[in-house]
């Protein structure tokens, strides 16, 4: 519990009205519960806020208020973010190795490292200072996860891939299984080999159940910083630069080249060999099809600027309008 | 082994032919066996009728067997459900605990429960009475798994997940992992601690490698009676009605509200933030972007009433159409 | 280490320049390393031939090499394929069952057999000469694994599953889960039990995190040398044919049959109970909504021939014309 003063001054924001307030925790605006507080950041909720029960409201308005306490932040959303963190219920682990894991005993394991229950780790591993291998987990032969890195129960990681600080992993994912490469001659799908692997650079979430391939040769990379969201396919020798948001079951085909703060919307898709520039957005089911330049909003299938998306959207009531201008003139006397 | 008479009584249906037959089973009516009783519900199979080898075929149109012999019932494919459950093949699980399974002293086991090798129980779970937890799966701290329900093997359950009754959720299938909530504060992305939990009513069915994320405050909620078919995603505060269909491959984004008896074909998807309605149907792969009343079918990205896109659709045709019409006035001479 | 000379003759192709040159593995063109050998079979990366820093490379047409050492083979790909298995980094797998494998007593296990830790093997199970079965893999009841077949970690095989082999399949993949089969009485989904079950014939590899249904009845269908990607959906009944390659995020819906030698891009989905002939080939997000026959190439949604589907995209520029056109006839003088 925490006064709503001390919460303000926590958060570099202004408490109003009841200072003394006790805070138990956090609420949803539309399902607010009494000695929470809870936050207004999308304007579509606005209308909760004559109603709620939660009894203070984070916003970066004081005049949204009326007569409620609050506390006025300039950016609530990274407030909000910050108060959650005060209360997290995510469970804590004691360091140490489970006495049914198995490790092996040529792998290297840090500081305040915790293995879960039936965890596999495999010759050559290295698990840096304070980082979490949830139950279950597989870490394959010379893999290396860095410092303060946290694998959720039952991710698989193949042998030979690099995960670097704070890297945290959801159930299920797969990283470093092979690419799809194969070579046809007379009907007959040789595979080719996938001996390269997956570089993963600090400060990366993944998603549950995504499926990061590694590279044919050289590494399939992705940049720190990115984030990606659950059901995730990122195919072998693709390149993520850094800081890219990645939402559900978007698909990244084999040597595509992502930039920098690029954000892609739920299930879009990207075609392979092409190169999309920094900050260029794609919208939910888009198809890239093409190397595209950053800094640019994209939709459509193929992917196209979206202006001219919503132009060729446009062509119905375009077509609507032409039939009665076509009538006009059929119905002109000769 | 029974009769179709028996069969006939079992199903509430009337035998008709060779009432002594005994059946051993059921079989695909293109592929039927001798011995066994297949079905025709599927118009487009009916042409197999005459040909298949089946002994005896469940109809709801006495005058299709012709000479064959046969269960006449008012819903053939109900019929043919409970004919199935009489044959299953599903393995019986004795009640016990695996002599592998890791199970925390703090955990409650109701009775007759089942659990697999290798599973991992956390502190404070409770697994009510007649539930089977598979081999290899993982339920997190102070999780809650009702009765009467299976966890097929490899399922993972974060902490303080609540699963009703008779639910049933397929291997690879991740509950309660962290929503994707991100706030960026000068190109970083800072983590929303995803501190709510995830709740599954009664009756709730969930396929393979599906990915249904905890709510960031409050819960992410499955109602009763819904059917997830495989490698779904639902993102954090999703909350889903009753008995809603939702088929393979389809992404529900962050707290977004379905309402009741919903059905989503495949590869479909829906915005964040958006309420549908009651009984509204989404053909494949459509892209819901904002709120949809219920009681309709949508097609298309942007998902429109069918009708609108199936006039879209043939906008195409309008404008050959169109392009014949100019044409003429266009070789009028002047 | 291999001298150009000995690979080229293990190629069948014709060494070039310095024959002596040791090779001690293969690089990307545009990453080449010093002493390693790469490969040109993508004319997009024809402009990093001058200045890889790689020492050989693999062509199909000596005039390209200008005065760089290499390896003429009639196929680059192939080639770089058998080089890449010289060089192969998969970890070997020693025969034994690690002593945290629960074995049946009732299991089959065949010669030269390697089973992982914490691997669940059930009763009546079956695994062939030469195969692995990774780290905490599940094999349900009775299900069949054949001769040198991979299963990699945390893949989870219901009972009853055959699988051929050769097979290979990637870790989280499921096998042999329910297909999504319910029967809808007064807004109650009743379930249709699954009781067939999965055949997965010789030399069919299959990604990570895939879900391939069982059968409600007979038996769903991989055809030998067929290759899916990552997260790939297959539902109960379907049959795809041999040699088919089916890409990342595909999904199958129940009962269709898919033909020999079909190409399914990523993302693409088929309807149920449609049927596809042999050789058909299928853009990426294409949605095929009714039966089509092979030896063609589809795209959009619904799927259609190429042709017509880019006739119909065209139909922007179209309108443009006609409003041209009609603004003419327009504008004429009475």
């Amino acid at each position: 519990m925490i006064t709503l003063q001390e919460l303000a001054a926590h958060l570099e924001g202004v408490a109003v009205g009841n200072l003394h307030l006790k805070i138990s925790g956090v609420s949803e605006i539309q399902r607010g519960k009494k000695g929470t507080i809870t936050f207004l950041s999308n304007a579509k909720y606005r209308g909760f806020l004559n109603t709620t029960k939660a009894s203070a409201v984070l916003v970066n308005d004081v005049s949204v208020l009326e007569d409620k306490s609050g506390i006025v932040v300039e950016n609530p959303q990274l407030a909000i973010a910050r108060t959650l963190k005060l209360f997290n219920t995510e469970p804590s682990h004691l360091a140490g190795i489970h006495s049914t894991a198995v490790i092996h005993k040529t792998a290297s394991i840090g500081k305040d490292v915790s293995i879960g229950a039936h965890a596999v780790v495999e010759a050559g591993v290295s698990i840096r200072d304070n980082s979490i291998v949830g139950a279950q987990c597989f870490i394959g032969e010379n893999s290396v996860l860095g410092t303060s890195s946290v694998l959720f129960p039952n991710v698989s990681i193949y042998h030979n891939s690099i995960l670097g600080n704070r890297v945290r992993i959801h159930s299920g994912t797969v990283i470093g299984c092979d690419g799809y490469g194969f070579v046809t001659d007379k009907d007959i799908h040789h595979k080719i080999p996938q001996t390269g692997t997956v570089t993963i650079e600090d400060d990366v979430e993944i998603g549950a159940n995504c499926a990061i391939d590694r590279a044919t040769i050289g590494t399939t990379m992705i940049g720190a910083g990115t984030k990606l969201d659950n059901l995730v396919h990122i195919a072998h020798n693709v390149r993520i630069g850094k800081g890219c948001l990645i939402t559900a079951q978007v698909a990244i085909a084999g040597s595509a080249e992502i930039g920098n703060f690029c954000t892609f919307a739920g299930q879009s898709g990207v075609a392979p060999h092409v190169k999309i520039g920094d900050r260029a957005v794609f919208a939910a089911k888009s198809g890239v099809t093409k190397s595209l330049p950053g800094g640019k909003i994209y939709a459509g299938m193929p992917a196209r600027e979206i202006r001219e998306q919503n132009r060729r959207d446009a062509v119905y009531t375009d077509v609507e309008k032409l039939k009665r201008r076509l009538k006009i003139l059929e119905d002109k006397p000769a």
